[in-house]
């Protein structure tokens, strides 16, 4: 099966030219300024269109137990809405078990994947416990192809672990070539400032930013930073949403030490004055970290072009406001953390990023695909335009607007946080290892198409 | 009782005159020019010397349990050491018991000091835990005077504090005033990275440097600071002796937080060599943190210049090779922390700093008795040559020398860090409250007539 | 003579005690907890007050030709107002003529205050040029008293030195032991900018400050720091006003590079918005730097209180709105430089600082008096109260309030740039070398007895 | 003409992977996995090799008068050799004479390459005025495709703007979308230190570095980056040497300044040290800026991988140690400024970078050829291999290893500053849009086929 997409501007983190693409199979075959002559059984008119490589998010959960819950997409809803958002590969999270192995917890999440996935996907392991069975079975992982790690400092009592448990892991994850991914809060502190908010009285959405200030999410950043500076390995940050965090990922980087972050549309585009949002409203953005103060989304913006920051993920999490959000009417504490965003990811960077002037296109490529492909070990499968590489493809259209809603969007959930809101720039053509999966706003694919990915290590 | 002493250069922390200082009973009456008609009791000829007020001394520990020994001075031996050296004030450090209540240990302690001490003395109270009851109970302790409380970051299951504990305890220390001293190194993963030096074998006494990185007492600096900024209270950094420690503080401070911190003699005039000294001797050099690199040393002194540092304090905690450095013979983990120094702190500070030209003779006075006075509530009682604080003064002779030596000094300790070292700059008479104590190198005090000091919340 | 100044709070940059001050001639006996029964000719009761050692302002413009006309105050109106203002001694700068020798330019400043000083009074010498014979003759006025030199990096064709002139200068001082005053903003781009702004028809005072941006401050002080790093010799910025020049001073001091600065009370209380009063008012504020905006004002009050800033002094330099500053009306460029400031600068420092909280008591008498004394040459003669020190000194009242304003001014100006600004803190009886100059609201003092002060070298 | 360039392993700034590239005519016409089936003219195997795109070298001084004598390399000359080394484009400097035209100096070297370019080259602009009449002539030479504008701020009196001329091309530049280079180092206080050392005797060729201090640099770069922050234009430093400078383009990148920078090979891989080889030997290192301390070079490098530093140029600017850089024996300020570098950049860099894991091989490209390309309006024609872009290929051996030596380059000058240096990676075949010009060791192209490059605006 040979498909051609014609006529379009192939954009990549480095390139952009007019020209098409061939794809043979599954991955790209070639690509020219004119390949119109070449005999192929499907054509695609890309023409006034970018031609870009599919979206890789690298954050995301679904059917993600949490906070007595589980999130509200699946495997299907979750892949088949990333598709309509011209992302073609995400890196999900599976969970550990206090007490249970890391490969049951990863057959666990490869048995909620089957049969759903619409794309293809690969996982992350969240690490709850550090005993030395455990960091010796993070080799076994390793070899099935999950090649990172993720440690959180949040959390006390469910996910978090101390210092020296995540330092022994930091070692570990040297020896084996592996990434960590660290999500950078200082729970302990944090819950007994939630405690001492909630006895006050403070039981509001809005609690839950006040209780988790900007100054605890940086502290923990050059923690997790220092930790693994003294173990000789590299650290990814998660999700950073303060400008004070990545004002320490910046000067490890400036000194060397091998730091990586990313950030996500949330903490671009949204700001603390969601939570104040009236009734009950705010628990739509009720997210750790949270949402901070609008004056310091430029510095975000400013660490994505110098590259301090190197990723921009979603932290997919989607929680509807019925029966699920609404846990915590009474206590900001038990509204389950996490919202959408994996349809909106790709739209909104290109909106408020490239015809924003705040980056470039090629620097929106790179930090939706390109560089997050090359970080989780998936490149050059994934996360450009080359002969060889996978045909997960997306032809997006530029000057397209839409309107981001509950109302048209294809996760499962209620609402959506950017509800209203008008971008340019939409996905249009979505190929996934040569399949069309959506087209003229259909998903064509096929739930289950979706291959896991085996990860490469460092 | 009147004495006069005559002829002298006084010096202050800012202020140099020659001139004559009368002392009526305990405290100074006058000074001025010239007094000499003045009819006294006794009359000391200062010419030709310096009259500074008395060496204040924060951080000692006389008497004090540690790993499973007690370090070798008690409260006579180490307060007599500390007048022959120009320090006529200390603040030891009372140690709650597990399970104990402050007022418990702030009695024992005192009963320590009583009948003992030959100069005045305060405590700060280390707090092994954080239960609503004992923090409320610092609210007494404040009320007897102890208004400084020392945590520790370091030494998991023995004085180790989590960062929820801490953090509750910087807040109790906000509502009374009080000041937080922390001893700012990730014990738990020293811990690690110390047992497994061990289990490779590594067994000598650098080890303990080795395992002891700079980064992570920075690491713990920035945390303490963090915890206190969002508590809303000044933090105060004991033995800070890495460069990259003091980063931190001076970023701190730079952005407007009350962060302070002290460093010590040896961090400024030894170095992480002296643990590679032949045998067992790097024992000597045994404390925490460690001596670190010689090159990193005029970044201090930089500090103390720049006022990022704000005190020089002695951490005076010493064990005789005999019986008790040897406990760690075959294991740098069971070496007893610590290493004398009450008694040479003010010529070594002179020599090194005033006559090398590093700092002014005004900033030494600042270093070793002003500031610790004014920061430990102690000011105008201690710290100051004027009318009305306590006539606590050392004639001090800029151009006597003398060799430091375990054979001279008056330390109950079988070894001097400094040993063969030659200072310009001696004490010559030392007062206490209007006292002469120490007088042609022969102690004339009496053991026991020390005062318990009350100190002031800030 | 003898007077004893009876009951106040002794303050110094370190110490404050209730004590008695006993004067002998013009310098200081003696001070005391209690110096009643001594015999003396007057007595002054300061109880309920201070007692501050006499403000040392460093940067005047007495009787100074400049931009066509002359600073509205001469050496009779000035001094008195600076002693009703609690200021004891000044820095005046004489000017060298291009072609003139540095001697005549001194002896004709020394004329000018000749006979109508009120209190002592000191040169720094402004050269406008720098040959071979000028960088010589420096050493002679060293040995005159004359132990600083201003340079301009602004005002091209006026006063303006380029690089390599300054740099000769700079090297010149280091051999002397001088201090250069630096005035640091990029002359030569900020008369384009002028020119261009003009050109565009935008006349009014504010362009005054359009047309100075800051970074161009913070780019001479940059330079000027680099310069005399490079000829190996300390530099001290004048009226620092642009928190950006504060950040390139601060970041040298870090590198350990004696670099240091004054600010003035108007960038700590004034702003850019003073420049958009109605009608041509904004021009009473039109200096150089010009004032900036307002919201970084606490990053220069940080500085003062990290010493990254040493001193406050006024750069007084008054002109009348009528037929002065008038002569700037349709050209904001002719309009003359400078404001008064000389008899305002303790109460406001007082008011907005320690009042405020924003520096303590020590620091204000420090940064208004000891330091500048310390740092040119005339301490401890002044800026301190100690036996032998010149008796200047303050009885200030904290808890009196003055209204600032033209009608109740001293300076001969027809404009208060805080006019109706309740200040608390006054001064109430001024001595200059135990002499009341001023008393109960009167100068009592005589026109001329102030002296010269020859200056000491670093 | 289709050429085929077969089996290689593509690498571009992003992407790498096994294929085959096609050529038609002067252009990449398809890029694919096997392109073999396809007829064409000539195939080129680069089986176990990469194929880069060919080096872009922003900097060099082809048949440049200067010293009074001129560059040793011709257009002819110094283009072979680039090929040779991998580097098919090159911007040289034209030199506006003083009272001459832009437009004059423009054909001036376009006469001087006529005829002689063996590969592709563009101009920038050297001014060495700013007078009215040739700002608005800049318009005139953007529009040829000279679209970047060189200024000096050293050499007074021969090539030196003051700060003010600077400032108005900078505003001038902004209006054009032109880029400003800049030569920063503070040229007047320069040359006070060098006449300074050569009056007290100091005439070797190392004093050169020792009177050109690296604070200077800083100082330079400070002031060109602020000068461009005023105007609001990016800006441009060419040949950075020093890491002090280097910490000035990074501090303003972290502000979000666009301030951009060069390295040379020889800041990397050459240190203060060869100044000290024996004789007259240092003379061959004589450049500006000079050679830096060795320990500062991994700064160099940490600037590079972190993207303060963009680009790697030569500065190739060569004088023979005959007749040209003897000139200055008994006086270093006379030795001809310039080293040769246009042959070995490539080889350099991949082996001191990418195979000594300094840099990634994807950086090598990006810094060599991408991103010069992309800073000077000549991507995406140059600086990458995709469809449409010139063929300017380079078959790269990396495994292969040469000898740098005089006795084997083919620029024309007698020494090679890095005689003797085993590199690994060597280019073998080079194509110049779509012909090969060195092949099996030799230049088989023909001098006076470059063309001329029209460069676009930003």
């Amino acid at each position: 099966m040979k498909t051609l997409i014609r006529g379009g501007t192939v954009v990549t983190a480095v390139d952009h030219y007019r020209g098409d693409v061939l794809i043979d199979g599954e991955r790209i075959a070639q690509v020219g300024t004119d390949l119109s002559w070449i005999q192929v059984d499907k054509s695609i008119d890309a023409s006034g269109k970018y031609v870009i490589p599919g979206g890789v998010d690298v954050h995301t959960h679904l059917d993600m137990p949490f906070g007595g819950t589980t999130s509200a997409d699946d495997f299907q809803s979750g892949t088949i809405a990333a598709a309509f958002g011209g992302t073609t590969t995400i890196v999900d999270f599976a969970v550990q078990d206090r007490g249970g192995t890391l490969r049951q917890a990863w057959e666990t999440w490869m048995g909620k994947a089957e049969g759903k996935a619409a794309i293809d996907y690969g996982f992350h392991m969240v690490m709850r416990e550090s005993t030395e069975a455990l960091r010796k079975e993070m080799g076994e992982l390793v070899k099935e192809g999950v090649t990172s790690f993720k440690l959180f400092m949040a959390y006390p009592g469910v996910l978090y672990l101390d210092d020296a448990s995540i330092f022994r892991i930091l070692q570990r994850s040297g020896e084996l070539g592996a990434t960590i991914c660290m999500h950078a809060e200082n729970g302990p502190v944090i819950d007994v400032i939630a405690e001492q908010a909630f006895a006050q009285g403070n039981t509001a959405p809005k609690y839950h930013a006040i209780t988790r200030p900007a100054r605890l999410e940086a502290e923990a950043t050059n923690r997790a930073i220092a930790l693994a500076e003294v173990a000789g390995v590299p650290v990814y940050i998660v999700h950073l949403s303060a400008a004070e965090a990545l004002e320490e990922v910046a000067a490890a980087r400036h000194r060397g030490i091998p730091a990586f972050a990313e950030t996500c549309p949330q903490y671009l585009f949204l700001s603390y004055e969601n939570y104040e949002e009236p009734g009950f409203d705010g628990a739509k953005y009720v997210m750790s970290p949270p949402l901070r103060a609008k004056e310091k989304q430029e510095s975000l913006w400013r660490g994505l072009r110098l590259n301090d920051l190197q990723v921009v993920s979603t932290d997919h999490c989607p929680f509807c406001m019925k029966e699920q959000k609404e846990l915590g009417k009474g206590d900001f504490r038990k509204i389950p953390n996490g919202a959408p965003g994996i349809e909106t990811r790709m739209s909104l960077l290109h909106d408020g990023g490239v015809v924003a002037g705040r980056i470039s296109l090629h620097r929106w490529v790179e930090l939706a695909s390109t560089a997050p492909a090359k970080i989780f070990g998936l490149f050059p499968r994934k996360g450009t335009i080359a002969p060889g590489s996978d045909a997960d493809l997306v032809v997006f259209d530029p000057k397209a607007e839409a309107v981001l809603s509950a109302k048209t969007h294809h996760m499962k959930v209620d609402y959506n946080p950017y509800e209203g809101r008008r971008v340019r720039g939409v996905s249009d053509t979505v190929l996934s290892r040569g399949e069309v999966v959506v087209e003229k706003g259909k998903f064509v694919g096929k739930p289950g198409r979706g291959q896991y990915l085996r990860r490469a290590t460092r």
